[in-house]
């Protein structure tokens, strides 16, 4: 195996954008260098149409498994087909909700994980799925990270995992994801804001970062006031940074949520950025200031897996899907985001 | 009159940076555009120690009507003295809540109310007051927009008033604002939602914009994916923005909260900005994209009276009040933001 980490790249929904995204990054790699080291979990078929849609030079070939990457010439995408696709997938109309999709989104994911774990690869991009889709299919996750969590150790302990969002300037890990707000309110419980330092401050140690700065984002407006505007702040955030710092984490907080991104806004020279991640509360809470600059930038990491794990910071983009108009842009970044993890840690 | 709107500026608590920061506008105005048609309501005493506290070259003079600004020369503040002042205002310490500057800073803003609503001034632009100096001295507010509802128009009907920050790139409406996020949950009515857009719409038409195009996020992540993460999407904003499209008014949503304000965002030549403006659930919803470039450039402004209000997004300061060093660019922020509105309302 070369320097260059292998990843696997899932294709996503079929009827989204990200078959297209996929090609596009092939279309457009320089030389081999964007692609170096990249397979395609997907079907060929779908993969095909994307190629055709983008148009310019871009090839699609099956490959059998990442080891036979080294044969696969530049500006042709390599794919392995996951067993158990549905074989009339092709007849899912792009921009559309469709229970073949998902079924095979969740295929694609599934057989990609079993490929990391038996050490074909090093880690995962995966390319947007929708959960319409995967619902309509019987696949009872909301997202990828529950799925991934579930898939990390089938049969053993289910590894606590946090989605971290970042971009050159903005890193952020959040408590609650895919729950309405109201239920996410009952979610920040004491174990859960402590639990979510923790891996943070992990993870920053795992990538070269001994003692990260941490800042915990409150919950309510003004962090609460005092108590004036809720009391989570009080009762449960503030003694889990308290617990963190007991064991050596250099966390403070919580502070007011409209203010400490801001504050932690890495933009040098002029502003070097507060602290290295920030911990919220909430999902919006989050993704709102990452997102805000342009979300072609950003990349959703997701912290805790045994394994790399990124992906583009969009949907499957339904309304433009089929089109060839997407930006594969967050793609790319998340390809070279899961690089430079899966190559610190060694993976 | 001249093409410059007159506006009037109060002094906020005398304990807090409120003088010091509007001293510094005076003493840091280039020529007298910057501080052009603009009257402090204030104490002269106050006033003059703030205008010692930040030294440099700036006077004050006592004037008695926003018609005799003519002849104040530049760097001089004008004041207007509100009557009813403390007569031992000054024996007030400054960093402190004292019942002193919370009378004094009631008289300022019920005495520029009355000015403006006798013709004589187009707006207002509020320097910052403490909540717990005014209930010390027995005003029962919470805090200026409260107050200025209740001053509009005295002995008729209260105005509903929304808070709008606002900065170059970015305007968001609140439709809850100084509540824990769990009551504020509880609050995102129907009304509550609808309201929020027509007052949104109806300030933008007085500043010359007949048909803002006005996106409503949502609450939940992802804007509740179709009722998965919650149903007030449908149950509730959806609803509010049909009735609102069946009054004319162009409003859409509601959007996912993580990406409507990355697509309101209006950073041309680049991006355009899909949105005139958007209004948010909760408080940090709209806050946090607003401040995310930095708290010095956003303003606050009160929608919904019937003359224009502006003030600059932060507080009293009592723990740098007295040392000169707090920051005047929000104010000076706001009094542009003032200046423009009046000039497009032609106040």
């Amino acid at each position: 195996m070369s320097s260059t980490p292998t990843l696997l790249l899932t294709m996503g929904d079929a009827c989204g954008i990200g078959p297209e995204i996929i090609a596009k990054l092939y279309r457009d790699a320089a030389g081999d260098g964007d692609c170096a080291g990249l397979a395609v979990v997907g079907d060929l078929g779908v993969m095909r149409r994307a190629a055709r849609v983008v148009g310019g030079f871009v090839a699609v070939a099956r490959v059998d498994a990442p080891a036979d990457l080294a044969g696969v010439p530049p500006h042709c995408i390599p794919v392995i087909e996951a067993p158990g696709l549905p074989p009339d997938l092709g007849a899912a109309p792009v921009g559309r909700v469709d229970a073949r999709a998902g079924a095979a989104a969740a295929a694609c994911i599934g057989h990609a994980v079993a490929r990391v774990r038996a050490g074909e690869a090093a880690g995962l991009v995966t390319a947007p799925i929708h959960k319409e889709a995967l619902a309509a299919a019987g696949v009872d996750f909301p997202g990828h990270t529950e799925m991934l969590q579930a898939l990390a150790h089938p049969g053993g302990p289910m590894p606590a995992v946090r989605m971290m969002l970042a971009n050159d300037e903005l890193r952020t890990v959040l408590v609650t994801i895919h729950l309405s707000l109201r239920r996410a309110i009952d979610a920040v419980t004491f174990d859960a804001v402590l639990q979510t330092i923790r891996i943070a401050h992990a993870a920053s140690a795992r990538w070269g970062h001994a003692r990260p700065r941490i800042a915990v984002a409150g919950l309510n407006p003004h962090a609460g006031e005092g108590g004036l505007f809720g009391d989570e702040e009080l009762r449960i955030i503030g003694p889990a940074v308290q617990a963190a710092r007991a064991e050596g984490i250099d966390a403070s907080g919580p502070w007011a949520p409209d203010t400490v991104f801001m504050r932690a806004r890495h933009a040098p020279p002029g502003h070097p950025g507060e602290f290295d991640l920030v911990v919220a509360m909430t999902h919006d809470h989050g993704l709102i200031p990452v997102k805000y600059l342009g979300v072609e930038q950003g990349v959703n990491v997701t912290l805790g897996l045994p394994f790399v794990r990124t992906s583009p910071d969009h949907g499957t983009a339904f309304d433009i899907a089929g089109t060839g108009r997407a930006d594969a842009s967050s793609l790319a970044a998340a390809v070279r985001m899961a690089r430079r993890l899966a190559a610190i840690t060694g993976a």
